[in-house]
């Protein structure tokens, strides 16, 4: 049924999702880095944008669910194409979210900086959470766009140091309001901020996860087994 | 090509999907609801239960994911039927997303009382976010079950009222911790509970512009306009 011309085009439509798919990780990914920069330095204009653009990223999860179910409909892919396929709709759910986190990220900071900012150095206590997590979701995007399982295998490791590097944060930030209570709604943003970092490392995980069961062809998400043999109804 | 026989059997298998995304709405409701107990009373036993609970609501992610997988490549689902996988697709990542939300309430809540839980009224404060919230889910659910789009449309607006709710308490805790610093600790368990069931809410909602989504087969989320033409790169 499928000749060589509508073959090929059934490749290109394929190939035209995953590109798009990378142009929304790209997209989130510069939202993320400029809104770190606002809570480093605090640029109220630029926060705005980061939030405007947030609207674009809706846009293209809306545009790309509906290719996919197209794609979906029309070429009814098998096996190892609708995996990919598959894999996509989850991964442009995480991208869409990483969007929402950057876009509080940059309102936190616009609040804090309107606020006046704060009086300890609140860039310096995310900066390692901030870089490690940059990188995280940048070679996550690499492994779904190479498709390469191995590097998305190490990547899961990685996000349990963000994790820890959390719960560190926390407790500093803790210490910090304990010994000056005026600190609190600064201290607050912080935190909040660091928590949109961590969870966009969450999301960038998922990522990595989808990339090993289009690769592999196995789930590895809640790999641990059943605690419960059955939940309570 | 397809004869009543088989066409019967596709319903009955479309209604299974449908059948068991519901059972693991059920399933996070009930998680959710402990939940809540724990933060209520403390109860050490029962957290740790939530939490191994959680294993079953991830097992019932991967079963139904594959189930979507395989109805697409052997039924080739069109139009209505096709919606209602791809919404299926979607929810089931929200209610997983709920389980995880339900369990950081139970560990928040046993490390609450195990350090001797708060001096103040932890639980009244979340009280009225918590039922909001509980009855949102329980509506959402109750829409995906009846495929009702106007319910669905209601429940929409409701979300708002939860991240109003969300911004109160946060500032009754902020004035908390203010007037008493011992009160820190105990004041951001508050937090990070209120800020769990604010998710939970975020994606009931989800689940709420899904249901739309298979009834009037139109993408309601991002519905606002585009603020800006293109993105930065």
């Amino acid at each position: 049924m499928t000749g060589e011309h509508s073959s090929k085009q059934y490749d290109q439509e394929l190939e035209a999702i995953r590109s798009k798919v990378l142009l929304m990780g790209g997209m989130v990914e510069t939202q993320f880095e400029a809104a770190l920069e606002c809570f480093r330095v605090g640029d109220s204009a630029r926060a705005d944008r980061v939030m405007a653009d947030d609207q674009a990223v809706n846009q293209l999860e809306v545009q790309l669910d509906d290719a996919c179910s197209h794609l979906i409909v029309r070429r009814q892919p098998t096996a190892n194409d609708l995996r990919t396929v598959m894999a996509s709709i989850k991964v442009i759910t995480d991208l869409e979210r990483i969007g929402d986190e950057a876009s509080k990220i940059a309102r936190t900071s616009k609040s804090l900086y309107e606020r006046g900012g704060s009086t300890f150095a609140h860039y310096d206590m995310i900066k390692t959470i901030a870089k490690a997590t940059c990188e995280l979701l940048h070679n996550a995007l690499d492994a779904f766009a190479r498709l390469d399982g191995k590097q998305a295998l190490e990547l899961i490791a990685a996000d349990e140091g963000i994790d820890h590097e959390f719960r560190t944060i926390l407790r500093n930030l803790i210490t910090f309001m304990m010994e000056d209570p005026r600190t609190i709604s600064s201290a607050l943003d912080t935190l909040w901020v660091a928590k949109a970092i961590e969870r966009i490392g969450d999301h960038a995980k998922n990522i990595a996860e989808y990339v090993i069961y289009v690769v592999e062809g196995r789930d590895i998400r809640h790999s641990k087994p059943l605690a419960t043999e059955q939940p309570a109804p």
